[in-house]
């Protein structure tokens, strides 16, 4: 369609043509009005029923709700327009009719419940609110990458189909891969950090992992998009540095770029950058504070992990994003590295939001011997991740890194409800389709 | 380390830290040279025996290649070193011992098969022309995205778990989905176009796809990166155009960017900008100019598909980057829409370079009865796939797209002998690790 143009650009004077979704009709008698919708905005068409061709009023009435049209004629200036312009249509095509009964109604005068919203996607994108969660999603990506090459990182694409997973613990989808047993991995952990123990010293990586848990929350997805910082010659202090970088450059292009899309979602006047490097709480002081904020029930203790409520409350104290740094050792993976001096004490660090956990990260155990000796305190076999652990024995410079939840990133910018919102298909323990 | 600086960034005159791989250790007698390199380049450690403590210069002289080792000292001007500086230590600290024996020689002095250099990536990307691919394959996602968005695209990301494959006749990898079926996506086809039937109206994704065919060869993958386009509104011209767009700026983008990789590879004198629009010929003309080289034993006739052989006469015939449209239907899937004129016609395209079959695409049919009657001579049945073809009943307009092979982009750009070298942990029949 060589000749369409957007019906934002469709300016007074201009002979245009235009095609979209029916988006509504109101006939007011003598007169009558088709609005006409796509991804730019939306039309006025005029119909003066007594001034135009029959069959041309007829056709362009009768269409239904969400039917594809495609008209042409001239564009005028119209005040009472909603967009301050009319088209007079001289001709007027049905290029893709809707049946009369919508499974979902995209004008959004009828609710609908997130799963009948999930079961007709394309129905529920035509609503301006839902286009503009993925837009925004979109930009964030956008912005992400663009800082993470400020901070002079190379993207990578790990395989997603391994032999082993990434943790032991938790739960891998198995596949069959000609005749052999392999995973679908759960996260690119252990293949940046062979890629950051190479010349290319600083890697990113956006795209999916896959998690079998059981749980089925508005906060979980067995599928999500993962993204993935590995800096060589980092320490974990280096790696906050590089989330605080990439995740306030998420806001800030939302500002720059999206201020139409936060006016659909009715958030353009309270949206805010955050303005300050997030604080960086200790473990200890962070239970600390939970404790004091007398809302458990019982007192946590040093090696517990934080129960959700203690999140929350500490979440509610705090008021914007932190770190919580220097956990136990006990309750972090294999690969983050202990302090030297305390071999009780981790560098692994945790970004909240105070809605929830954004990121986990640390810095990464080089020492093949330290390593060894991790996978068997996890009581996992080294021996099953050679291809992983022989590298170390050549060289593995001192590195940090994490994993950002995206889907959880877009979440909590928008300040949406359900996980489920941020992802186009989203994947659950019920919801394999579309 | 924060204190650490690139050696790329050592000036003369300077106080430095820089850390890096052993490259090199050169002892001339009373005086030595240690190459450290990092991620920007390399730099001449100087250690004069005489006059300097005996145990640095011990500990720096005995140190085994590919160590990791992090030097401290003040950086003069040498012009017989390789960057024109040196620094003379004055506290050299081995940060990661690497073993003396290695399985692969990151000098390059020593070449190996792909299979050891794919079992140990880590040593196999710190050889310069190896890491070159790898940045040079990041700047043309950059830049692929780039030009998406300058065609008002916006990124999405589709399921790669799916109840069902995009075409029956692939082969699909199995999942057990917690305890159902289901399967690694073979492509985000009918996903995208999901998403162009909404407001969205133009889209691109780059994600995995996973293929479970038996092809063992130079130019397949088992997963692979697929490069994505749906537009709404659009016919398979405009969606030449876009694919057109899109390879053209991955070429720029890499003369504007990528120089040092470029001279890394050996091809910086030759590099070249595909200067022309991509010639469209028609399947027809194409099976008469392979019949017209004599290259085949036997005449092609319509009908049939080209075989590799003839593929590659024309591709030597044209000389460059080709586009075949106007493919039988019948050798196209069945949501290729057919010409009006000729239901024996398909609006399918393929883009092709001189070495191989890049891209795939065409305008999607948008009508849903005949959406389901191609279903149905496909074989497949289309109640498995109701979660799509139900949005074709609701306002679908004509949408077009293509699917490009990453890595085949990747391979054809750089002249690659093997697509693995494209792709940093391939996945194939024998190889699952790393």
């Amino acid at each position: 369609m060589q000749d369409r143009i957007h019906t934002a650009d469709a300016e007074p004077g201009d002979d245009a043509t235009v095609a979209g979704w029916v988006h509504e009709i109101r006939d007011l008698g003598g007169i009558a009005f088709l609005i006409l919708r796509d991804s730019s905005g939306k039309i006025q068409i005029k119909f003066e029923k007594d001034e135009m061709d029959e069959e041309l009023v007829e056709t362009g009435l009768s269409v239904s709700r969400e039917s594809v049209v495609k008209v042409s004629g001239a564009v005028e200036e119209e005040p009472r327009a909603p967009t301050g312009v009319e088209v007079t249509p001289e001709e007027l095509e049905v290029v893709a009719p809707a049946e009369p009964e919508l499974p979902l109604d995209p004008s959004g005068k009828v609710d609908a419940e997130l799963s009948t919203r999930l079961d007709n996607r394309t129905l529920d994108l035509r609503k301006d609110e839902v286009q503009a969660v993925f837009e925004i999603r979109a930009e964030i990506l956008r912005a992400v990458r663009e800082q993470f090459r400020a901070f002079d990182c190379t993207e990578i694409n790990t395989p997603k189909i391994v032999a082993t997973g990434t943790e032991g613990g938790t739960e891998l989808f198995p596949i069959t891969y000609f005749g052999e047993e392999a995973f679908m991995n759960q996260s690119p952990q252990l293949f940046k950090q062979l890629i950051a123990g190479s010349n290319v010293e600083r890697v990113f990586e956006i795209g999916p992992i896959f998690r079998a848990e059981e749980h089925n929350t508005p906060r979980h997805l067995n599928e999500a998009t993962s993204i993935d910082f590995e800096g060589a010659f980092c320490d974990q202090n280096d790696a906050m540095d590089v989330v605080e970088g990439v995740v306030t450059a998420a806001y800030e292009a939302i500002v720059e770029n999206c201020q139409d899309e936060l006016e659909a979602l009715g958030l353009a006047a309270e949206f805010e950058v955050p303005d300050e490097a997030f604080p960086r709480l200790s473990y200890e002081e962070a239970i600390e504070r939970i404790n004091a904020t007398g809302e458990l029930d019982e007192q946590l203790v040093w090696g517990d992990d934080l129960p959700t409520e203690g999140e929350k409350a500490l979440g509610d104290d705090v008021g914007g994003h932190y770190f919580i740094t220097d956990w136990p050792s006990e309750i972090k993976p294999f690969y983050i590295k202990d302090h030297d001096d305390d071999e009780q004490l981790s560098t692994g660090f945790d970004l909240m939001h105070p809605r929830m956990e954004l990121v986990s990260g640390g810095q990464r155990e080089h020492r093949h011997e330290k390593l060894i000796e991790g996978f068997e305190q996890q009581g996992l076999d080294p021996e099953q991740f050679e291809y992983y652990t022989k590298m170390f024995k050549y060289g593995m410079p001192p590195h940090a890194g994490f994993g950002l939840g995206g889907e959880r990133l877009v979440m909590t910018i928008l300040g949406l409800d359900n996980i489920r919102e941020a992802v186009l298909f989203p994947r659950d323990r019920q919801r394999l389709s579309p």
